[in-house]
């Protein structure tokens, strides 16, 4: 059951629909192949599935939105580039010139960079501008947000669902991109887990030995400062005042895209570290949330793996990544096509002259 | 260095150009993205560049090459279905209509099923019929292949390579498909790592407890059988004599696929288990063989693991797959496709306004 919490509309959302998962499951089981054989990905389809609410599984309209804000806590010397670069950045995106702009074209994904805080003036051409503020505050000396720049981030991410829904998108995966948001991710991560900064901070986009150092005392002092430390509660009061402390518009509002995903009925794709802190949030702001993320990747951010073990999911991508903007995220889409066109134009064992498998494992 | 043993035709052989590899990762971090943030990808571009020799690395002319034989073991009960259904399913690749085959169309990957030792008269229609004998022998009464046989299998893998090489294919899949050939495999791995049984046997395609406690009794009793219990050996021939015990003869072929990637330079990329026993089996057979090694998934069965370690190999998917017949080693191509587009067309850190990262940890 969906706790009516926090967010006016969020009213009367239906979970997946467990019956299509099963009906999708015994397809599997009868394609001509073996039990289980695809793993990992056989579950996927029929979580996708389940959400849209037909056992028609179509991924091909898709899309990667992309959230970049600054965090304020970038003074502090926890990163190696300075906040100028999420300007630069996203100027790329902008230009379809970025990284995962150039993997996404390969991959048949349309890509839309939006600012909730990049600090400066306007938007770059090509970002969608819905800024609330130009990057938080430096948590350091005072709250990253206010109440009502949170719940604005927020509302702007289940909007943006609301919007790729009505342009027909039928699944959606997530980025982000904002020097400092392994920072900020690090720091909510070890909130809400109730575990030392040390456990779940990692070096991010990469830093030496020193600053390593400094970013866990940075999160370790601002936990302790705003009464985070070592309490593990999932209370959404709880997590929302955790992510106003210490969190960043980029995670917030990536949170409301997964809450949108749910009132929305459509899979949202987890990326690296950052976004699944964003999903665990969501999780602890609407419990039932979870039941529409799809994991993609691993990731190489150290937290990572606490935090998709707590939201239960486990992901067929293990490679390392951190390279962000959703790039991990988007490579789950060329592996499901493949999956797909199996489950969709594969034989069943009736037109074949192959006696089916038994199954002897329950299904989850 | 390489061992020159037991193949006339394998002298001279170069081992892959390390300062290619250290062009390949220099452009990497060139690239505007953080340090190391694509991974293992990285890396796997980077070995593909110095097995073929240049930095302009290309796998557009792509192959999954799948060996099919047949395991006098089946009559032992360790097995879901009879050996009837190694046929039916190379029909159904030689029509194309295979499930990896309906995953391959969506990769642009080429597929060559080929036929080392189906038991029946001749090979079905569209399938290469390069036949040893009809399957192995039963090795729980007598050795599966003769050093003729052996020899032989062996041969037609390197052969294979050499093709598909004239042909213009720069990379090619390794895949397998025969009924009881987990078994042939759990044996193989065992013996090759002085393991028990019960350390690396899985369930395969599917078995209930009581055909599982058997597989596991049968392959005891030949390991013991032919002396190759609890001793780990890394001879060559000794693991030829193991081959020549338990192995099957798409293990002994597909270990030839991989022999031939070193003669030829062309890199093999690694399936599951099977496939990944036949690598360890090519290692061990020549030194170095490893090198033109590219991993692809981790696969459920439980040998696996074991067997990428002892291979100092880490892939980059983990979706608990074990379908077999290549489908998780052509699942690399499209996110190699995707990382490629970057490498080839993306924009170097001269070309932004963003200052180059530092590596803080040295490459490998």
């Amino acid at each position: 059951m969906i706790n009516k919490i926090l967010y006016k509309n969020i009213t009367n959302v239906e979970l997946p629909d467990r019956e299509i998962y099963r009906k999708i499951r015994e397809r599997w089981d009868r394609l001509a192949k073996p039990i289980d054989s695809l793993g990992k990905f056989e579950d996927i389809v029929a979580v996708i599935g389940s959400i849209r609410g037909t056992t028609k599984v179509d991924i091909e309209k898709r899309i990667l939105i992309m959230i970049c804000a600054d965090n304020g806590i970038v003074g502090r010397g926890v990163t190696q580039s300075g906040q100028e670069v999420t300007k630069e950045v996203a100027e790329w995106m902008g230009n379809n010139k970025s990284s995962v702009c150039i993997m996404a074209k390969v991959a048949g994904v349309d890509t839309l960079p939006v600012d909730v805080g990049i600090n400066m003036e306007g938007s770059p051409k090509g970002v969608l501008n819905r800024k609330v503020r130009r990057g938080t505050k430096d948590f350091l000396s005072e709250p990253a947000m206010s109440d009502v720049e949170f719940e604005e981030a927020l509302n702007i991410g289940i909007d943006l669902v609301r919007e790729c829904v009505e342009k027909g998108y039928s699944i959606i995966a997530t980025g982000e991109m904002g020097i400092g948001n392994t920072t900020t991710a690090s720091a909510v991560c070890a909130a809400l887990l109730g575990c030392s900064a040390k456990e779940v901070t990692g070096r991010g986009a990469g830093i030496p030995d020193s600053g390593y150092v400094a970013k866990i005392e940075v999160i370790n002092k601002a936990l302790f400062k705003y009464g985070l430390s070592d309490c593990k509660n999932e209370d959404a009061d709880y997590a929302k005042r955790v992510a106003m402390s210490v969190g960043g518009l980029d995670i917030v509002a990536l949170a409301g895209v997964y809450i949108g995903g749910l009132v929305y009925r459509i899979p949202i794709i987890i990326d690296g570290f950052i976004s699944a802190v964003a999903a665990l949030l969501a999780e602890r702001l609407i419990p039932g949330t979870r039941e529409i993320m799809i994991p993609s990747h691993m990731g190489k951010e150290k937290g990572m793996k606490n935090v998709l073990k707590e939201l239960k999911l486990d992901p067929p991508i293990d490679a390392s990544l951190a390279l962000g903007e959703g790039s991990g995220a988007i490579m789950l889409f060329p592996l499901l096509d493949m999956v797909l066109a199996l489950y969709g134009n594969g034989y069943v064992f009736e037109e074949t002259k192959i006696q089916q498998y038994d199954r002897f494992e329950d299904l989850k």
